[in-house]
């Protein structure tokens, strides 16, 4: 087999077998064939695209270039979240102490934020003395131990994709359905769990923009795990503004624990109980919505669900002391605020430029290899639809330094849209995608 | 600029601007952005498209890479003759000594031989002691003693052209019409010539298989040449089979040396002429066809056109006393035959496993570092339509060994058929395309 007859058949419209996918996969992985013709092949497939066939056997070449994680008998089910990145997206770290305070497994390997969105194993990080990349043989012991295992994603795991990512990123080739999918699926189904629900953000702040987009990546998804046999669901919520009023590393693990305490905010709630609920389905619960958020209410009613977040943050290394008043760690070096121009309703955010804001402040990374502030970050007083008077507070900037903090209010300052008509605030669910 | 963001536009179906093409050209030629950056650009245009616009641009960023070559004053006109390639297509050979004897100022820059193709340099290195690589001053100097210019194209001439080709042959975005007409079109024009006529092979030893495509490809040239204001018309003619009766390099000398002095074989004079014809109307020539080609005919029978072509060989260093019994030099190592195995008439050829086969004799490269023998080649006895007995001779071999000649022998025989019905010898001229 030759990489460019390869290429060319792809360019021309002809589906490639899963042998041939296979030969492009291992010998780009093991150096054999050069950046410049794989880059070649992933506009092709970019352009030309890739059917569910073709996707599966590219996200099956991918995922065997590394190493699987399975569980013991005793630990199953074990179920898994995604989350395809948004804005203040703390849903990991509110999600896995209430279905383990329900008795469910949760586990998930999770990534580092790069560009405008959040990456949970930075939030993490954000707590002193926590090491948040465990050994498979760690990550199996804790998961019996306390229900959670959020672990990072080691390097022998789809080691393809991370080379391949690298490529598209610089190759204009990211955003194509076939390829976006094969990349999730080959890391997501390193893990060998029972489920997998997808939380598919929409929105000025998310990666898929419309629910047009986010249908077709959920499609494709669901079409591949399927041929895996991996029973999936995708749920698409909103991000059209962040979720919750906190973004940045650690003032998410605050809401995060402000959550788990009050099972406020109403948005975080609402998506964190849905998706919740899905895994339940999932695992054959056959009752109703209202009664399982009941059960969520009391496992945070009754301290549980703090209580299996903290036993998690412990058994990770952290400094689990320090969440029984988080604030009070909260010491950023440089600080600002933002007033609302005028009186009326928030009517919406550039939830992207938020984050871009947020990353200017010191809580994300433009390039894999730079350093986060775990203090900064952005709180947000209002969302959309909520009234805001002329002078009151609308956003708080905590940043590494002064010019951090200035160059990050002009972007906020750019961020919003007040109105004079009260607006509604938009609907968080907006549809479960199963199969 | 960011290479990405230009990938990005030329893949999402936008028009990229002539400073955005100049950038990706001068930056890949320059080494600053790397191959797959440029590879994934490439395939964004192999499957968009260029339009008008972008290919000239494109072409003049490639010309601009390098330098060009002037005439002084007295020369003009100057006119120039490109191919497309083709098997056995001996065509600079014969019609620059025919122009030049009536006065016409021929240049070329010619290039080797790759693949099924032969090319113009390697038959004029076949002639000992000729050094067909001429500095631009003797460019000049020599056009003004004997009115032929040919020579190796340098690495100065379009150095972005030689990058990229060697980078669209190993990632599937060779055949792409405005690609194709940049990478020819940066080279031709970098000679300053009045006026180009462009062979376009069409059929089974071309380039371009259907007339469409060659269509195409002459409009392509037609309409960036416009946009240069440079004069050029496009002449599809047939590659159904090879082009008279000898393929390899001094087989082709010898075969151009009988034309100068025969005006045969009928289907190299009936596109010698016919193109040479092109280039005189380009020169407001407006006498009728026959009236032109009765003046070709003179030179030839005259003796002052193959006078031409050894007064160029002389120049050129070349022994041309040989030129007066070529045939008598022609020594190959190892040789073969194959007869018909009916009787009937000629069909039709696999012109491009004929051109095949005279590349394993050893006439050829399959690589561009490979050396090439210059006494290895095929002869053709009989052309389509004519008839051939049964253990008749239709093919003699001329191979560096006998190991090649074998091997080659094996090609041939797949290479034709016979047929019982009488059978038309294709139209050579298929049509002129001008604008």
């Amino acid at each position: 087999m030759l990489a460019a007859d390869l290429i060319s058949k792809k360019r021309d419209g002809e589906k490639l077998s899963q042998e041939e996918i296979k030969f492009l996969v291992d010998s780009y992985t093991s150096d054999k064939i050069p950046d410049y013709q794989f880059s070649a092949f992933l506009m092709a497939a970019f352009l030309i695209g890739l059917d569910t066939d073709e996707t599966f056997w590219l996200t099956e070449a991918m995922l065997h270039s590394g190493n699987t994680i399975d569980f013991p008998k005793k630990l199953h089910p074990v179920y898994d979240k995604h989350s395809t990145g948004g804005v203040g997206d703390k849903i990991s770290l509110t999600l896995s102490p209430l279905m383990a305070s329900l008795g469910y497994n949760i586990a998930m390997l999770s990534g580092r934020g790069l560009g405008h969105t959040g990456g949970t194993l930075d939030k993490l990080e954000s707590i002193p003395g926590l090491n948040p990349f465990w050994t498979k043989a760690q990550i199996k012991n804790r998961l019996g131990k306390c229900g959670i295992a959020i672990s990072g994603q080691t390097d022998d795991i789809a080691p393809a994709d991370k080379k391949i990512y690298a490529l598209r990123d610089l190759t204009g080739t990211v955003e194509s359905i076939p390829l976006i999918t094969a990349s999730i699926l080959s890391k997501k189904l390193a893990l060998k769990t029972d489920g997998i629900v997808f939380d598919i953000k929409v929105g000025s702040g998310a990666f898929m923009k419309t629910a047009k987009d986010a249908k077709r990546l959920s499609r494709s998804l669901l079409d591949v795990c399927k041929k895996f046999k991996r029973p999936a669901v995708c749920l698409l919520t909103d991000m059209s503004e962040p979720l919750g009023h906190y973004i940045g590393n650690y003032l998410e693990i605050i809401e995060t624990v402000n959550f788990l305490k009050t099972g406020e905010p109403e948005d975080l709630r609402k998506v964190t109980f849905r998706l919740a609920f899905e895994i339940a389905r999932m695992n054959e619960y056959r009752e109703s919505k209202k009664r399982f958020y009941d059960r969520l209410m009391n496992a945070i009613n009754s301290g549980t669900a703090l209580k299996k977040f903290i036993d998690f943050v412990r058994i990770s290394g952290g400094d689990f002391k320090l969440l029984s008043d988080p604030g009070s760690y909260h010491k950023p070096n440089s600080s600002g605020r933002i007033a609302a121009l005028k009186s009326g309703y928030v009517a919406s955010f550039d939830t992207e430029l938020i984050g871009k804001a947020s990353l200017v402040l010191g809580a994300g990374r433009m390039r894999i290899e730079d350093k986060i502030d775990p203090m900064a970050g952005i709180y947000i007083a209002k969302k959309i639809g909520q009234e805001i008077k002329k002078g009151e507070i609308l956003f708080r900037l905590f940043g590494s330094s002064r010019k951090a903090v200035s160059e990050a209010k002009m972007m906020l300052s750019e961020s919003y849209k007040i109105r004079k008509e009260k607006i509604a605030s938009p609907r968080k669910i907006i549809t479960l995608i199963e199969k």
